[in-house]
């Protein structure tokens, strides 16, 4: 298949999915959003199993660059920017509808090792990223220099977690999880937090 | 219907809920484990979002008993206890099984007001809990004066979430994340954390 054809159906995937929700979502769904036949999606994939794997692997090329893409002046502003883009509102890009269908997946990876497989890549290359970005924060002094990165880092990919899956359950807006995570990075990882500081 | 014959449809549930996961669950599985007609069930629920609502009162019930019983001589210990409570071994009770059923029934919940309404419960509870404790460890000093018992607890109510999810999706053993997060608790919100303490 070319690049073309396979983003056109990926593409597709995506948008029948937030419609649909992952249980519900049929290949003849996606047929219907690529304007293609069923038969026609069926040959390059044989099963919804097998195209989710490959929708998997293209979301997390997507998510890799908007992860590595992040930027700052420092690393105070890069963490900001990470977390802005991970907890945006659902509302918007990407969607309390994507989200949901994530959370759907995610409670399907027990079951499918080819799906646990790809989500844990999501959680490894944030894991990275927030590791990178608070170690280059202790080195330039701006973190506080007993923060351990690999520790926070583990901490923050679990909070922001749970932010989503909050998100889904509750319904409550991101925002206001944005807000709590931005509270713990500027309260416990920056250097001289003044002692009338809030924790 | 009495109560033994409702505790009795409950338990059942559960374990056929272990057994199927919530999409895959009939109202005939439930049927088989506690040994009745389908016919009878259908009786009482009349149907499976019906019985489910049920099924989660009954195990918001038992989730805030087991919340608010935990104890310990001090805050400090009490919170210990807590996050063992809520963070145990997924392979022992309430098992992996069990709690990727219910990260499904999270994803049902933008679909399904009275499942929303009832995650926000559990939600809650846990919540209150963790800033009583919270507050009860400031008041007596073991926990620091800067500390804010309702951001904390926030704050601990998503990791738990996140460390839930994460179990489920990526099949980590939950030990690590009580590791990662009674750490948190005990860097960020003892009081007089010596200096070389490692954050």
């Amino acid at each position: 298949m070319d690049d073309d054809t396979a983003t056109e159906i990926l593409d597709a995937t995506y948008r029948a999915l937030c419609q649909h929700g992952y249980a519900a979502l049929t290949v003849k769904d996606i047929a219907a959003e690529a304007d293609r036949s069923k038969a026609s999606i069926h040959y390059y994939y044989d099963s919804k199993e097998n195209l989710f794997t490959e929708f998997l692997d293209f979301l997390y090329e997507r998510y890799t660059a908007k992860i590595t893409g992040v930027d700052g002046s420092t690393p105070r502003e890069e963490l900001d920017s990470l977390l802005d883009t991970v907890l945006t509102d659902g509302r918007q890009t990407p969607g309390q509808e994507f989200r949901t269908a994530i959370l759907e997946i995610k409670a399907q990876a027990p079951y499918n090792d080819a799906f646990r497989t790809q989500l844990a890549r999501f959680d490894a290359v944030l894991f990275d990223r927030l590791r990178e970005i608070i170690a280059a924060g202790v080195e330039t002094g701006e973190f506080d220099s007993r923060v351990e990165p690999a520790v926070a880092a583990e901490f923050l990919v679990t909070a922001i977690t749970g932010a989503h899956t909050r998100h889904v359950a509750t319904d409550r807006s991101i925002d206001r999880f944005k807000e709590t995570i931005t509270r713990y990075a500027e309260t416990h990882l920056l250097t001289d937090t003044p002692a009338e500081a809030t924790r």
